[in-house]
């Protein structure tokens, strides 16, 4: 028998919360959240991210504008997790050891890595809480602006933001790929019809509401690749460029 | 009063386990494992990673190799989550929808995000099973052999290798820096004398002793940076051209 326990059953009915209740999270829960963060693994012992916590409205609403999500305004709390290699760049430098290596492109997938991971590890911390918790991928939309609004050094650039706070809403478990699909042994493993291998899920998919869009149904999966990967934003698009503009030299 | 409960002091006391007995982790285990990774959250609904399942000893064998660790070849469990866009580039092509897009550096970087945190939540579903986990980014210390290696098809790529298993040692806790480095309130905090700052943590860290090593004690944080950044391993470098060839279009 798998051992399970609380903590995996709420893992296996993960869901998006993006309503949250006027309840506040305390600033006890808050500080528990950022000492789970800070005790995330990270590469190579180098902890190269960092979180900003966003409690100005404006900057709030600057970044809802950014995201093009109106509720982003209104959140309990919100987070943003940032590649930083900036702050043990300077550490070299102090010690007069300046580096070419601290903005290379290795250095900022392991920032990258360190963030998302660290992100990860608060979402399972708060819904253990009982709070909910929102991804916000939507925040490089235009990520020039988003490092002028956090003010971010040189070596420095956003990864992914989060909304968290109490539940005020109940969503539906959004259906996934198979696992068949998805984890594969030993090698990766080709199928030879996409199509006919997702026909149920795609079927499954078109049966799920989605409450982002006011309890419109949504496209089969299948649709919905195509137009997200058709209709992409152009800012985000040139996410690479911004990289750069942060001092990353990435080649 | 913050909540606190069993799955949050868990996280507070992380630690990386590379030791592990004998005893194998159920199948059902695993599959619970699995289970959680594909309920975690994913950019647009996207899914745009994979997890490969690492059984064959040769394979094993061969990824220790590359990350010049040993223990890797003795892996109870051995997951290497992925960048996935080729799935959902096949099911585009299908539909008659080729999209250049589909390997463009956002798709780049959902699929990385995909892949950290569906890590991330099977780290935390594995400790809540008593077992112990241990991030391998060294998996990239040769990306290009590590993709000949899983037979990785254009669109995906290697982000960060996973061993699990049941805890043979039993690690101290690794020093953090201190909260007010990490964490920012609305913008980025650029401090005076980094040196000063982390002095107190520099002088924790020497008298920290890494397992990894020995039980040699490790140099101080500063010290650590300077040597880790300076002392790159040059395929890590050339990251980027490997991700080019296996046909995204970053730039």
């Amino acid at each position: 028998m798998a051992k399970k326990n609380s903590m995996i059953e709420r893992q296996l009915v993960h869901r998006t919360i993006r309503e949250f209740t006027d309840q506040k999270v305390s600033k006890e829960n808050l500080d528990t959240l950022m000492e789970v963060a800070r005790r995330t693994a990270t590469s190579n012992g180098m902890q190269s991210y960092s979180i900003l916590h966003i409690t100005d409205p404006q900057k709030q609403n600057a970044i809802s504008e950014i995201s093009n999500q109106e509720y982003i305004a209104r959140s309990p709390v919100l987070l943003i997790f940032i590649v930083d290699q900036f702050r043990n760049n300077a550490i070299m430098r102090e010690k007069g050891c300046d580096s070419e290596n601290a903005g290379d492109m290795d250095r900022f997938t392991q920032g990258f890595t360190d963030a998302s991971i660290a992100a990860q590890n608060v979402v399972n911390a708060a819904e253990a809480m009982d709070l909910g918790a929102n991804y916000l991928g939507s925040i490089l939309n235009d990520s020039e602006k988003l490092c002028q609004i956090l003010n971010l050094p040189k070596l420095t650039f956003p990864v992914v933001g989060l909304r968290i706070g109490y539940p005020n809403q109940d969503p539906q478990l959004k259906p996934r790929l198979s696992k068949r699909m998805q984890v594969f042994e030993n090698e990766y493993h080709i199928f030879d019809n996409y199509l006919e291998e997702i026909a149920d899920y795609d079927q499954e998919m078109t049966n799920y509401y989605d409450l982002r869009n006011a309890n419109q149904r949504v496209d089969c999966f299948s649709d919905q690749v195509v137009s997200k990967t058709s209709n992409s934003i152009k800012k985000r698009q040139e996410i690479l460029q911004v990289i750069k503009k942060q001092g990353f030299q990435v080649k």
